[in-house]
């Protein structure tokens, strides 16, 4: 039994003085008022806001070698995709487990106590799965892999180049590997329609949908309706169906997915970066989905930046404030709440630095102030899984790992 | 004189390994590779990447009590100027020193080593402005007092409640006042026509321009011109002009500001928060115009982001990435050279942390990875301004100052 006395907490919708959390086998056990005069035996205090565990809903874990790497010669995306083959051709399930586990525990430092991680690099499968899951069990995060269905390069094109290693031939190889286990189809382009039907039923199932238009126009050339348009036909839609980005949507394809009560990642930082657009997330939760973030391609890693980002590319493109209450977009991008029962989740974060302080130390120091590098403490599944003190050694583990990919930075 | 040897230096327009730099009376007195083996004398080391000191040309000191507290109710944006205006009027220059010395703290921390304060709090004055420029002295970061003239509330109407106190009455009564020092027209809104002339060879000039739609259809309703044209027409653009925000431009707006050599201050993260939208940025460089950053409101103080935000929003208007390289954008912030004769600010930022590990320790580690927390080290005329060890203090001191105008917050 572990216990915590936190200073001030998120609970029960609303920011709470003196919180006594305790937690039996990785889960809340308690969660009670506490006498700050008088603290309960051996409870360790953690001095802050406390939220619960953030919810990393888009993941390519590899793309962390990429920061900073994709922006050259002015990084088109083409530069970007060309990198990212690369990368993607080099990695083995040693080197995919060390960047994996460092990419991780970066997200770990930064708020995240869980990732879905969207998982194609299958050559060799399953040690670079594996290597995946033990890398997440190493950094303390929990993990749904996301095995997923790779076929082709385009609308009726064979996979290509590096592809080929991520493709199974079709979906029903694709399945008879996996089971039932959780999964994704990477996109419509990637998957032929007449093989969607494989994927009926199945939940946790992700999708890529429509980030960039052109995607948009070849699912429209070759079959005639949008990629949402096709999901809904092929009966794939719902509440255990998770569309990533949805950027470029029309109305019907907005009514479709709240119809279906299906759920939409939005990743604000990766869809700045990859230039895709402001995709309508306002409406999709008033037309009935639910929403949640991701990290996506870790051109950042900082929950607090895509929830702000949420509300901040809405106005944007919207020139309106006030879409969403900082107590909404941390519903957004909690995993849990901080409740008997629950996994034991818990991210502190400063209130007393130069960008949090004087700002109310509530919902919208969180969601308006904080960044990745305000969070203090770390706490998933019960254990302490990144303090401040370890950046400097995650940072190590960094540069570790991607210095046998680009060759040593100075 | 003080030496510094750089681990690694953004000089001449590139990164450049072991780089000493020998100080006297606040600027580069020498600046010459280093032998890493047989360091010169007593240069203290800075390790990771050091980068000319960043301009911060758009501050109003005050807004940094509003981070976190506009978002309530949604914060629209009448509920932000309200309590911009709460927030005004309750400043004295003992409050308004301890507030800005904060800031100014903030900032420096930050990597910004100069501010360009646009002031119109002037009751009382002189003690108003000699409290902000007492303030940035002890934060140890240059200051230009933008001595800013607001008359009216809006085209044709007086000013009203706390403006009253912002008020000289008219122009010539202000620049009575002013002298020949920095100067800003607060708006065209704020000062009506006939009494721009008054602001003609004066440089330098600062002006909000064309932030929202409306002060734009207010304009053209008032003069039948767009407020470019307006101030075009008054003999008011020019190389000794700055315009802030010009978010909401004609194409002749954009030839304008570009023909007459017009400085443009961006300020993303403002931009974001107050919901005024993605203002041609990239066309007004390609027009004539030098470009320039300022956190403005100060709901974020963090240059990088800034930088980044010029091509992160300009992606998400045009999805297409590339629109400027890291160096470009780097020369934008930057308010100097490492270079002999120039003042003697460095920023030096860590390159083996969470963010920015393994992201190559360049150009685009400082644009594309970095925050302002991996700011290490901070020099300003040649003195250090701030560490990393101090942000603690930084954070103590803002809470001190922002708990007088909010009470403490626990």
């Amino acid at each position: 039994m572990t216990s915590y006395l936190l200073e001030r907490a998120w609970v029960d919708g609303a920011v709470r003085d003196d919180v006594l959390v305790e937690i039996e086998g990785g889960r809340f056990a308690r969660v009670s008022p506490a006498d700050r005069r008088n603290p309960t035996g051996d409870a360790a205090t953690l001095r802050g806001l406390t939220i619960p565990g953030l919810a990393n809903d888009h993941s390519h874990a590899f793309h962390r070698a990429l920061r900073g790497r994709t922006q050259r010669e002015r990084g088109t995306f083409w530069t970007w995709r060309e990198q990212m083959y690369a990368v993607a051709e080099q990695l083995t399930p040693d080197s995919y487990f060390a960047l994996a586990r460092a990419t991780y525990r970066e997200m770990a430092a930064s708020g995240y106590t869980s990732v879905s991680e969207f998982h194609y690099l299958h050559d060799p499968e399953p040690a670079m799965g594996d290597a995946l899951r033990a890398a997440a069990a190493e950094a303390g995060i929990a993990i749904t892999l996301l095995d997923t269905c790779y076929l082709s390069s385009g609308f009726g094109a064979p996979p290509e180049g590096v592809q080929l290693r991520w493709s199974d031939g079709t979906a029903e190889r694709w399945a008879e590997r996996v089971g039932d286990g959780p999964a994704a189809i990477h996109s419509v382009r990637a998957v032929p329609r007449d093989q969607l039907r494989v994927f009926r039923g199945r939940a946790p199932l992700h999708v890529h949908l429509s980030e960039q238009v052109a995607e948009n126009e070849a699912c429209l050339a070759a079959y005639g309706v949008t990629p949402t348009r096709l999901l809904h036909d092929e009966g794939l839609l719902g509440p255990g169906t998770t569309v990533v980005h949805a950027t470029h949507l029309t109305d019907e394809d907005v009514d479709l997915l709240g119809s279906t009560g299906t759920n939409a990642c939005i990743t604000p930082t990766t869809e700045r970066d990859l230039a895709d657009g402001i995709g309508p997330a306002r409406r999709l939760v008033a037309a009935g989905c639910r929403i949640s973030i991701g990290s996506d391609s870790h051109a950042v890693i900082d929950p607090f930046e895509e929830l702000r980002g949420l509300e901040m590319d809405e106005r944007l493109a919207t020139q309106v404030r006030g879409h969403w209450s900082a107590a909404e977009l941390l519903a957004i991008g909690a995993g849990g709440q901080i409740a008997v029962g629950e996994r034991a989740d818990l991210v502190t974060i400063g209130t007393t630095g130069p960008r949090t302080a004087g700002t109310g130390a509530d919902e919208n120091t969180a969601v308006f102030a904080a960044t990745a590098a305000d969070v203090t403490h770390v706490v998933a599944s019960g254990r302490v899984v990144a303090t401040r003190d370890d950046h400097e050694e995650i940072g190590r583990e960094l540069d570790e790992a991607l210095s046998t990919l680009w060759g040593r930075a100075p």
